[in-house]
């Protein structure tokens, strides 16, 4: 926590009293909207700017925070769950900004390399497209170089293996699938890499919404296996883009 | 319903009074051992003789049931869920019966012809055998040729796929598997044939003593796919026997 | 594996070099439509070709791969959880298309020889019947010669007992039932043939939509019975056509 | 509430001062065993007294409430869930006392007149019996007839018919059943009467314990049902004796 | 079975064939709508003629059944959970027939003596009122005469014991409440009648629309309680009307 | 029970009858509105007038019940889950009342004393806010001092440090949050004051409606914590406001 | 939190470096066992040493622990869900350790001065006492002046109303309930005090070892309550401890 | 997977035959010991020999297996969920095996080159430390240098404080909790690398056995977090020990 050190030596040195010190360490980095408490020192604390999800906000509210997050640092920008009018009102005051509707991502590509490494997005079915892409953004944005491979379900496992090559040449890999999730384990069965596995609410009856794959996913008789909430394609994408930078960025 | 014609011709032709008409119907091939009511009527009814559930019974009642059914008919005798003590008792008075300590069963191998047909027996891991065998033993009193295969889970899916020419040769396959119970849609996106799944008790944790391997097989991605409760290798093997029979037998 | 070996036999007689042999594998009849992988080779594998679940796909979507499966091949097509615009959609372009709203499948009779052995579909209310005919029109697809029999739900018995000849004279039975789903227990207590029971989410309150009824299959007394997923109509259709076609398309 | 106007009126006759009237009204038939509040007067607030459930107490507390409760009154004594030690406590000062291993129940038959009406008690399977007989016990105290009807579970439905004089000369039925509880709707769709149901813990894996016959029960297509809780012998006996004397006893 | 004896004596004199008989059963009172059974044999078997439960039925489907059980029959008529449109339709054939939009139940009163007993319906809440008032009507269908006690919720107790007196003179009470249902045991700790106990999904967050009541109830300390489902007004005043009329009618 | 002893103190002097007495006990401040028995004793009982909960209630019930509370007593007035409908009506005849379209509540403040001791709302996420919200106006109508603390979720701790001054100094704390609400368990590790934890339906997936942070919550390995229910924003305020006026007001 | 800034002030006096000052803050009263991280500083920060839940660990383990808090500190000392080997243990360094073997709870009572405040333990039936005697014995740890009320259910509610003084006298009450729950909502509508509400896993079946209670308790139409886990009588006890001493200590 | 190609290539050099290459393709390193086939080919395949899970074997086969694998390979060996038993068994023909009682592993250290990278186990409360163990020799087995951090639960949050330099030093970090779980999210949300959660069993009531630390993690606000299974020491460790191997061992 280099930040705390720092106004301990000036503290020490008399540069800043002990008054200042504590106010200095409570609003460090920490800009107050009002309705949300913006955390500018996170890119630095974890490498990557907050992420605004815009779900239960306001289309007025989730726009202000993305402005803010994009006058404000040199990285990349990411809103999840944005319906259209977020993106109307951000790039209002932030042209540069991207809208992707199938993923419902508001972004901005900035402070990224070329892309580094790989993470394969691999998606069972046509139905888990929008959590596999905003899987697939969110990696990008982390600086990963995503190959996409789609609706290869076990039904039809040949497909699945059509892409091996692709499979292996990978850093990690995220796995996206609804019904029963089989995918997760074929997969991590045939790889040596990191999974991360990505339930979606793709079914219906006892799928309820997620879950059937989810335990699916998390009693997987395949090792090397982590899993995310149902339809989280941002942290399946966030922890891969994480894992891919390792012994790249370091 | 044949029989209840029979007695309804007997009425027609004065053979039988009204009052003796329903009291046949009535005690028709219902015997009553004061704590349970055999139905040896069944084997005419459905194809095979009632099997009996030991879990919940004492020894002594679940012995004198089998060895009732053992005296009274000309088929197999089968008693599920029976433990060293059952078989004792029942040896008795049957010392044809059989046990087989895996699969908990007590059974008498009667009246069966050679076996035809053939039913596949997958099984996804070792811990998985005593329901797999409890569903092959149950299909072979059904008159099924039954083949056994064992641990090949999905987590080393060539395991599996060196069986391929096993399983397109069957006629009807039981597929067991706990943990996740990926097995199943793997198996049956492969074959043509219809697919009985079973799943078992077998993980921990959120595999929640079988309910996630059932939830999984209930989604499956693959079609072809009946489901029955967690651990029911008898019910899966019952079904089995009576499909693989079709088109033989008749 | 017949296609896998006929590859490796021409890698052995030098008519394919190895490369391209792999190559082969990996695009044996998988279409790419962007969206979704088509699997013409299914029909050949498992006997019938790839169903459209239209459920999560946009109508255009869905369409454009009924379409494209129709132009395809020669074997019937089958959409289930259609609404009247993906019909609209694929009859431009496939104008023998049918669509049934009651079950709400778009589909096309093609090479299906004339109906052989008999599924009776058995269905509790009233409100079970879009289930109940989606079940009906993929065992018809599958070629099967269909009997309907409609709200004969346990209260009262006697609706069932006056169709038991119509039972006893099928070769499978697709039960469909809501509420508590006790229909399924007491046909197959009388029949011996196989039972596919498809649990409805017809009901209310602790209905859970359809997890009463599912439990209440998944646990009958009676022996004989697979379990599909809630709703799935389509899975028990195909289960039973291809139990009715053993012994008599082999 | 005939006793506080009682005391109500002797305030008013200055039989009693306030103070005292408080003091009666809170000791009113409340006896203090410090562990356990014994409430005597229920036998004139319910007409029938307080049963013991005995789990969760230790054999000592339970052998002396059904002593004190054996002293003090005329009526019947009953606990519930007792085993051995418990009788053998409470016959030491309450020699007249019963037991019946079965159920598990501690009981003195006093007070009852000779039995009027009658309450079948219909159990689907051997295992439910232990239930069955808590059930008859409790309405037989309560001064029922009870007629036992036993293992005539649907899948051998014939059995159930051979008893429907029993079913329709009883005034109300208590249904028994475990697996998937399928007994109650059927009987139920039968009769015209009241129909107590009471699920039991008997099964396996999607049983969960009882679950499902419950779920079953609380949404049986047939009317007239009122349900107890999991293995709740006395519920169902309590209330139907309650419903059998209605008419009666009035 | 008073109408199978008919039949086989008509058998037994020579005034049926055999096939006749088999067939005049399998008829018997079942007239055939296509996409309904309706059993007009339920009023004699069981007291009541058929309810129709409208939801999942279209109006015109829920119309035709009501309509065609107005015309058959000379007892009273139900529909439940119908809405406005289902009451204009049916009006057209048969005028006589009412709506009471708070329970929304479609009913004719009809072949009702003057109303004999007395069912108390109890409500805790005002938004428990439409379940409440289902009850009620179809009690009041059954027979009975019904009173009906609204917002008595356990948080202010003394508004329940205002009308001590009402609920010692009914004979049997119905009890509706959401919530945590807590009014369940307190008024069956009161009472020496039946209770029959109605959970509402009126609630939120933990009370998972009606599942806390449900359980409350069904663990109730008080005895003498039989539970229906949620929501089920019907069920709860069907049993209650069937109780009422236990030492009246007979 | 103060009034009950001066009705009893009436009837030992003879200014009262035990009739009267006794209506007078039941018509005690309970006043009929039809649909709804006001409790205006509960100021008394409980030191705070009844609250409207206005959801399953028409905005005209509602509106009467709100109007008439303002009409009769001198304390606040409060209604929860309250649309703009509500608001516009009650203002007709209560043109005082205020609403907060935020929280959702209408109110009246009235009879509360200058704001004493301190209540913290803390609040984890901006989605969190109309629960916490409807807490802080609930406690401030209860006579509270609310401080408010928004946004200081667990993700970037930091946030939360920088305001631990005032939550030294609040008296009670209500923490109120979504998704895993670990914010409680942190918050209750740091104070020694009670803390009323609120879990809010913010999330998606296993969140399951706000059943994560509950269970969460109720799990807290920090001591002090009371939960209610999921968004139960006015039970964690009243319950603050309660604690809050310990040693203030006696 | 006063001891960082005491380590600041020292280290802006020059009385301590910066990295002295970083190493005093990490080993702040943080005692390290091995297995355990003691926190002895937690009586500064929250009012009451550490405690102890031995469940989970060795006796040995726990012992060892309760005995480093006794020999360190100066206030009361308390393990909860202890047997009787870890009272052993302790006893040996610590004599003045007590056990009480209903509630399984091993204390010391020590730095406590004369009881003020008073909490009332209420408790619904006599299995429920192990709970409740945990809640009172850690309340009076906490300084609290206890009154115990026991086997007050709402079945016989008069058992209740005759202590209805005591529950006005306290200054918060703990109501202990299994089963149903219902006591709490009872006894929240009649008092004005907090209550805080501990659901046992008392009863059985649909009881789900606790979960009904809790529920009830969470969706208590009364106001004012506050909910722990299941059996947690310790955090109840703590969190009514905690209230108690509000405008008493202060 | 480069072994297929060598096949292919030997038969396209006509040193195999086609049958001869199927044949070989089949057993390829798949051994059968009857009721188990070891994945030999996995260490090539994956990185790791297969792992035994040693729960539902008997301590038999357990051992035999882990012998087998000591025998044929070069790498480590690893069993889990194993009892004493199990490692006498197997020491007799592994002399060079290691057990760990706390978390139940037998292993074999072999093949292992010198420790790089970090991984760091921390922990929230003792009754955690076996499944935290068994995650750290597991990522020990796959060459990680793994730091150990135990008892840092948020109750008391300056104890986890006081470990940052070392979190921050780590390559990845597994954070293992019961209770609520809130470490995770406390965790994750100060440190930039990937963060492994593991829920344990430990807690009580509404923990349900895990359950709810699992929700929490799979919920957390803070990002970068990937679950695994309740109790799954062992899939963390591999997850753990995979990443921290990404950059060096490459």
């Amino acid at each position: 926590m280099k930040d705390y050190r720092e106004i301990l030596e000036a503290v020490h040195h008399h540069r800043m009293s002990v008054d200042e010190g504590v106010e200095s360490l409570r609003h460090l980095d920490v800009e107050d909207l009002g309705f949300a408490q913006l955390d500018h020192h996170r890119s630095v604390r974890q490498g990557f700017p907050e992420v605004v999800y815009c779900e239960g906000k306001t289309p007025a509210q989730s726009a202000a925070i993305l402005a803010r997050l994009a006058a404000h640092g040199q990285g990349p920008v990411l809103g999840t769950r944005a319906n259209e009018r977020v993106f109307e009102l951000v790039k209002e005051s932030a042209p540069s900004m991207q809208y992707d509707p199938l993923s419902r991502t508001v972004f901005l590509k900035r402070g990224i390399s070329s892309p580094t490494g790989n993470v394969a997005v691999v998606c069972a079915g046509t139905s888990d497209l929008p959590v596999a892409e905003e899987a697939a953004i969110t990696a990008e944005l982390m600086g990963a170089d995503v190959t996409r491979i789609t609706d290869v379900g076990v039904a039809g496992i040949h497909r699945l293996f059509a892409h091996l090559d692709t499979l292996y040449k990978s850093r990690v890999l995220v796995v996206v699938a609804g019904m029963e999730g089989a995918l997760v384990s074929v997969v991590a069965g045939l790889v040596h890499q990191p999974v991360i596995a990505v339930p979606t609410s793709v079914g219906y009856g006892t799928n309820f919404a997620g879950v059937t794959p989810l335990l699916s996913m998390l009693n997987s008789c395949s090792s090397g296996v982590g899993v995310v909430n149902i339809d989280n394609g941002f942290g399946a994408g966030y922890l891969a883009g994480m894992i891919n930078r390792m012994g790249i960025s370091a």
